[in-house]
């Protein structure tokens, strides 16, 4: 199972865009960098999470085969809210592994800034559970900010302790051609920060903005009809795996222990063969600060406690142990949110072909993608792996 | 791959029903009639379209996972409009074949009737193009009465003439303990309905509904620990396809051709090695008459023109050379738009396993089921198959 091109279009927070139109430019663009035809591919499936909502438009298996040029073939859309792109990659991963498809498109769209705020707002509140959660006034920030209160007791530490995992994604966003949050943000204006929920702040969190990506995924034996461009390196999926916690919150044994995040890092490390000290970088879910230091413990990277120590001591850093984010993450790049999840198999594809410009991570020769929906309740975790041919 | 037991919650037009109670009733069914434990599920899809719209909840992976307490599953929503549980039925397919997981469980949930009949429609109408005509005010029923007015021009048909098709399904809901309109419907009462929007009239359409349906899918491996309730037959899904065509009606070469139909019952039935001859009952997706005709036109079971007098000659009947909607179908069990593909993927297994009551049909032992997204652009289509054990 290969990832044989990539297709990005720039995230954005004007408006003026349309699924269509990015979904389909997006295809083009995988299929292009795969330079496979589109008649070889067998399937579509998209990530997105909120076009019925925001955009009266289901059903965007069809209308993004038909905006990528791609026939009859097959097409659907998966969801899990802000994991639906992880989701759609999980689909594609299986659909090739099967032997149903020897090559599909997985491609992942959102549009959300043409909406008012507010009306963003809800439909993002959508992920959570309405009953007990959203249709009680709970938001993504309020909850973040429940699970990062608690853990700022709990550990004892103080808000601008979480400062690198803002600093470091708007750093690397700075020389990313398709990220959009290109401010260059320090420890000082991180804490100066206007407060949205106490204690989330501003730049704790992900911007509402438009993005479209795909991917190209091929069989074995489809590998010897594509090649990724530029490169003699092929990057394969070594590791795919998925679970869900309890979607409402309080409802989980303990706030801050994201076990979904660990039952899909331990099963897609599993099915790899891969331990952890083989992952060179880790583009984790950084929707909210706070859910960034929680997913790096959760997937074992880090003791519990001890994750703003961990980003304090630089290990996020393109340079460092485990560089997360390196083109921006979710705080920086953006969080498109149906899309996010193929963003990030892009950029683990642009990172393991060497195609990452000054975001290159040197030697990166392994990579963890994760998608999270909704605060920690589903999961996706993929591990890609590079290959000199 | 084998369907090992299924769940059926009873299709209802009250709207005092939510989505996690429905859905949580039939996970729980399904495992029963499987005899298996709830530990051995691996993943659940869920086949579902509006509870965005309609009901501020998306995230029905996790929702539904929590509520038939299946623990850390996998777990996600698969959307194609009225095609969901076709889809998330095609997911679950792919995630047992390509050995990820022994044993699955495909869920279809729909919530409809607690919202105003104006929204619900909107709601619907989400599935075609919004740009084109959902935007352009165009409803289901005004895109399926575009193309039934068109087969009544080209092939010279009355509107009396597609009475066999709602005559049929209704007659076999009057005996389905699942099934909502359990109202007998003659040649003349057809004809005497309401018209909607001509040439739609009341008793083409199938009705707003909730409901829930669910099936476990187990790999060959995992059929030793399971095995139909009351029955020694086993039921093996031996074709599985999809397929795409254009979103707008008016985009497709000729309105009247379901080219997606057409394209995955060939793929369907090549997966499957069988031919049309060996279809002992075809499920289709009478959502319209006009899509019922056309369905079967377009499967190639009938030739172009002639589905009407196929339908008035009886073959369609229980007792017919290809019985449809057996337990009343799109028409007359109902239509939770998510479910549907689900609710299909059930009374197979009914049929296959003869426990159909009064509704069986003699001497099934292979049916198809087709599940359809929007007039005609999304497909999928399944071929169950029995054996003696």
């Amino acid at each position: 199972m290969y990832i044989a091109g990539v297709g990005l279009q720039p995230v954005t927070r004007k408006g003026n865009v349309n699924l269509a139109s990015m979904g389909g430019a997006a295809i083009k663009a995988a299929i292009s960098d795969a330079q496979i035809e589109s008649s070889s591919v067998g399937a579509l499936y998209v990530g997105n999470m909120l076009s019925g909502m925001l955009s009266s438009q289901q059903h965007l298996g069809a209308l993004l085969s038909n905006a990528g040029g791609l026939g009859l073939v097959e097409s659907a859309t998966a969801e899990a809210c802000c994991g639906s792109g992880g989701a759609a990659l999980r689909w594609g991963y299986l659909a090739v592994t099967s032997g149903a498809h020897d090559t599909v498109i997985v491609a992942g769209v959102e549009h959300m800034t043409h909406v008012e705020v507010e009306r963003a707002t809800k439909g993002l509140a959508t992920a959570s559970d309405w009953t007990s959660e959203g249709g009680k006034g709970e938001t993504f920030v309020s909850l973040n900010g429940a699970i990062m209160k608690e853990y700022m007791r709990r550990y004892n530490v103080k808000h601008s302790s979480f400062a690198p995992f803002a600093v470091t994604a708007h750093q690397n966003a700075l020389t990313s051609a398709h990220s959009t949050l290109k401010i260059n943000v320090t420890a000082e204006s991180y804490e100066a920060s206007r407060v949205i929920t106490p204690p989330v702040q501003l730049l704790d969190a992900s911007p509402i903005c438009d993005g479209a990506a795909a991917v190209v995924l091929t069989s074995d034996r489809a590998l010897a009809l594509s090649s990724s461009k530029g490169t003699n390196r092929i990057i394969r999926i070594v590791g795919s795996a998925a679970a869900t916690d309890q979607l409402a919150v309080n409802s989980r044994p303990d706030i801050l222990k994201l076990r979904a995040v660990t039952r899909s890092v331990e099963n897609a490390l599993s099915s790899s063969r891969l331990s952890r000290k083989d992952i060179d970088v880790f583009e984790l879910h950084d929707a909210y600060s706070i859910m960034a230091c929680c997913s790096l413990e959760a997937a074992g990277f880090v003791p519990e406690g001890q994750g703003t120590q961990f980003a304090a001591d630089g290990n996020l850093a393109l340079s460092g142990r485990l560089p997360m984010a390196t083109f921006g993450g979710l705080k920086a790049r953006g969080h498109p949110v149906g899309a996010t999840g193929v963003y990030q198999a892009c950029e683990a594809h642009l990172q393991l072909t060497r195609r990452a410009g000054q975001n290159q991570v040197q030697g990166a020769n392994t990579v963890m993608i994760q998608n999270i929906g909704g605060s920690g309740a589903s999961v996706f975790t993929h591990v890609l792996s590079a290959e000199e041919q």
